[in-house]
């Protein structure tokens, strides 16, 4: 089969991995899962992958297919699998878990103890076949294509992962702001607004998401070329601040923004992460509000969202292309020049 | 009356209040309660306050009396004040609250939109008599002495604020990381000990303060100057990491330890605020942990408090000052000679 | 003044209240607001009090001027009132509390240790003025009408303080069963449907009720005279159960649906109270749900409610009457002859 | 091997089960594990098993080795078990989960869609070997005897489980009640001494039981015989009543206290199944009371339990029999002449 790998670290997104043909994998384990792939969303973090950005936090054996955003066609499974057999749609989670470790009893499938994520620390599915086991697949409802939906599998869930967080604080009155409304973003601002019924300002430097924020239950929209964010939070929420704020970005740029938006006792979600956090610790203690990490979500929520997707609270822009072109995504996203987001069709 | 009175911003200790005659306040409110003090706990906020370091934070009318743990005996009490009256032993919480606003209605007396802050942005305890409100006294059990309980009014409940947010997260076989056993760190060790069942690490510079903690239910001790605590905390916890650490010191070098001691999904708590937080925002995201600040306690947090108390629960080392020595007790605090909980006794 | 009385409990409606000239209340506290009243919503539980249901849990002075549900303009206020002034229309909470017994010191307004209850403990608003206190009035935004708003202030809040513990529980796929879309209920599903992404099944007797609750967001709708809700249940959920049922009826027929149609770990709320929970000790510990009692909202929801109102969220259907038509409202109402909400206009 | 099994549903302990040869059971699946059965804890739930209460609820094929709450050694495992290895203790969950269903994913064992009961819908452990899977042990800490154990396999981690509800729901000051100081109730007292610092009033008819339940951290002890219990609560708590109530007889007579003792908000916690709820709905709308059904604990929930125990935070009472005498044991049990919990040692 072929499969897009990565051999070595690079700035150069034009060259950051090639397309080969490898093994098709084989089903060695009593709950494996053999898919075909028929979507594989492109994400910022492949990017990072490629420049060596991970290589200090996890283990990557190179060379590696990347891709960890896939839906297909189950193609065969192990012999004690009973979720799901041949012929089922599904999308996979990216991360592969034991269900034995505390972790997985606990449900938390991003801190399972003997994990494999997808393209990132196992062979992932910018290939035409991924391998991947029962706990990973989640059946897809009948009228929801696989390669519309793939993007969930990572973006969907870590923007839907922070946005249950965030609604969790919110009550009708309070105020959201949304900074970065691009793939992940778009997604959180629809799953706020179908959860909750706060206040919701979106906030990009582009005005064409803000354009798209408008359409997806936005209430304010600030570009911070034209607006001080700081004013336009203050005046919206009669000086409280926004209860929560979530921070597709991630620079510090946005971070810095904390003390100044955030209510007392609300929280800046860190999403996004291009760049770092200065702060002195007295703006957390004299605000008393908190930086919060969030990773991809779990399992459980992916299957939350695919009950979102299929009732339509959900919309995603897509755009496909061939397992070919995979160095064109990646060198385009660098620019900013996908719409939408990227979805390679093996 | 006597009070000891901030004139001006210094970074001299020595000469950092004046304690002179003024008019004793006077009740003029219908919920005002006036207060004889019998013991008024000496914070590092006050040295905070006496630099300058809270002028950028809230609105410091000078010439002002310090002194923000206050306990003793209400004297007067306006007309239509039922919860106290002459005679009454009281602790006061250092904010009097409005009772309106939204965060009053929620419970939150930290951010109350009408407050004064006692000492802090009104005249606070540092002196013979004290006004406050009836919203911001508590009356103590028969057997409590005002001087011993005087500095859980803000020492007190700012330990067991942040340690109530901590207990919640915390299950049995957890861990949780206490680094500064000082004024508020001892208390708030006793706090997680006597409301949870998880294993505690001290973490102090002094090895009388890691005594100290041994004495209050630590299971494991550390000097950072003996011992590393990312390997500590690795080993004790079988490389998971603490679900819970609070951080009492809040320098540069205690909070970047978060992403390294911190479990997935775990706090990194902000109480002391000696310097800043630098932290890629990758690091939250990948470790999925948080920065959480935390402010003074609730009024309904220091009754709990109050309890904890009378059950003998939490003990309290204090040693006692007259009025006079303030900047004594000041100049000793900076250098880290205050044995215990300075109190004065106007 | 007018003002609609209770003299004597009875049964017989026709003849429940007598409408009588009385003095208008005066102010005596500093914290004192009275009310000229627009609109006091009439409410099932004014029947319940006139039959004397209520006698046996809270005192009642008689005479005593009934009528809870309160909005209208302030026309003069204590001496140490901040909060409104004259001239400002407002919605009343109908429990005045004393700001500072534990309960309300942590936002249990209806917990509170030294509360009146408007037309249940003390006068209410079946009259042209209602004297309250500061922390019972919500000043209402510009394009809110009284008359309108005013059932919210206890059916209002009654169905969102339930709905707010409801959609905490429900993810998106889960299932909420709403039990009576009559004056409250048809509240509480709009409140679900607009904060949360839950499927929402409806059930009441009356078919009428059914397209109201088509209208507005259910996704299923049973009349169990036709159809079976422990199948449709079943059938709807695949067999799961609803993770969450809110019952505005509370009779024995519809407590007793519990075991069948709550999910393993829900809950069972009981708003109305027509009847009895009958149920072994084994089911609740053998499906692991709960029969949860839920009582009037508090202040806080009060304001969240009427943002959700001013944001277009939540409809009310109401009907105006006179003062001296007060005894066929509650006669109308007993024969389930009042289209919406009565509102009485003093 | 040996193993005690239930041919037919008897009201006579005396016969209830029979002692025979069966063949040992075989490993066939890849994460199947084998235990020597060291110790079985006999609960009140056998004899419910053995009188047929339980044949409505769940599938019962007959004939079936009964034991629920089993610790032993490993004897064999399946081949991609990696959890524990022959040679290991462990103790066994008496659930087997699938860990793909939804509520595995959540963590909830006890939901399971697929799962297997031990000694109640499929061969438990009063046997030489117990077959179960790598989903339901728990390696024990070197220094824990199986015998000793066993019990918490189930009645520990019940007691545990609801008792982990009520101190998230206890703040110092607060008062928890606990009827039924027996096999259950014990621990449960211990668990909420050791995770929360609330006053604690056990209940028992039985005067050893108070004083056990002295020992172990109850403040109050009433015994309903000579003392009214609703007096005693409302006395030690001022007229509040207790936050949270643990009912581990769940008898109509302690169920009837709930409106009485149980404070607003509070929950009276359904543990023991000896009887009913009879409650008008309208006590649970004033007292906005809650009656929680409790299931048996959660698969981490058991972790955590090992951990106190391991911890000395909770002892267990037990006495020794042998497997022939199981009958002995039921109908000793039967007539209240266990002294603290039975444990068969196959």
């Amino acid at each position: 089969m072929d499969a897009a790998r990565l051999h070595e670290y690079t700035d150069d997104m034009r060259e950051g991995l090639t397309v080969e043909a490898i093994d098709r994998p084989e089903i060695d384990r009593s709950d494996h899962v053999l898919v075909e792939v028929e979507g594989a969303g492109w994400c910022q973090t492949d990017n990072h992958i490629i420049e060596g950005m991970w290589e200090q936090y996890v283990p990557q054996p190179l060379p590696m297919t990347l891709g960890h955003e896939n839906a297909g066609e189950v193609v065969e499974t192990g012999e004690e699998v009973q979720l799901v057999s041949e012929g089922d749609k599904v999308i996979c989670h990216p991360v592969q878990t034991c269900g034995t470790c505390r972790p997985c009893r606990q449900g938390e499938t991003m801190y399972c103890e003997n994990q494999s994520f997808n393209g990132l620390t196992t062979d992932g599915g910018f290939a035409d076949y991924l391998l991947t086991n029962e706990r990973a697949v989640i059946p897809l409802p009948g009228d929801v294509d696989p390669i519309d939906i793939a993007p969930h599998a990572d973006a969907g869930i870590t923007a839907y992962h922070a946005a249950k967080k965030v609604v969790d604080e919110l009550n009708p009155g309070d105020h959201a702001v949304i900074i970065g409304i691009g793939g992940l973003g778009h997604i959180g601002l629809q799953c706020v607004d179908a959860m909750s019924a706060a206040q919701i300002t979106a906030v990009d430097l582009k005005d064409s998401a803000l354009e798209l924020a408008d359409g997806y239950g936005a209430d304010h929209l600030v570009n911070p070329s034209d607006d001080d964010l700081r004013e336009v939070v203050d005046s919206v929420t009669d000086g409280t601040g926004a209860a929560q704020v979530m921070d597709f970005v991630g620079a510090d740029v946005t971070t810095e923004y904390a003390p100044d938006i955030t209510a007392a006792g609300g929280d800046h979600h860190i999403i996004g992460y291009g760049g770092h956090i200065h702060e002195p610790a007295q703006a957390l203690v004299n605000g008393e509000f908190s930086f919060v990490g969030n990773i991809v979500g779990r399992y459980a929520e992916l299957q939350e969202l695919v009950s979102l997707v299929e009732q339509g609270e959900v919309d995603l822009h897509t755009s496909r292309y061939d397992l070919e072109e995979v160095n064109t995504v990646a060198e385009k996203l660098e620019h900013r020049e996908i719409d939408g987001r990227a979805v390679i069709t093996p």
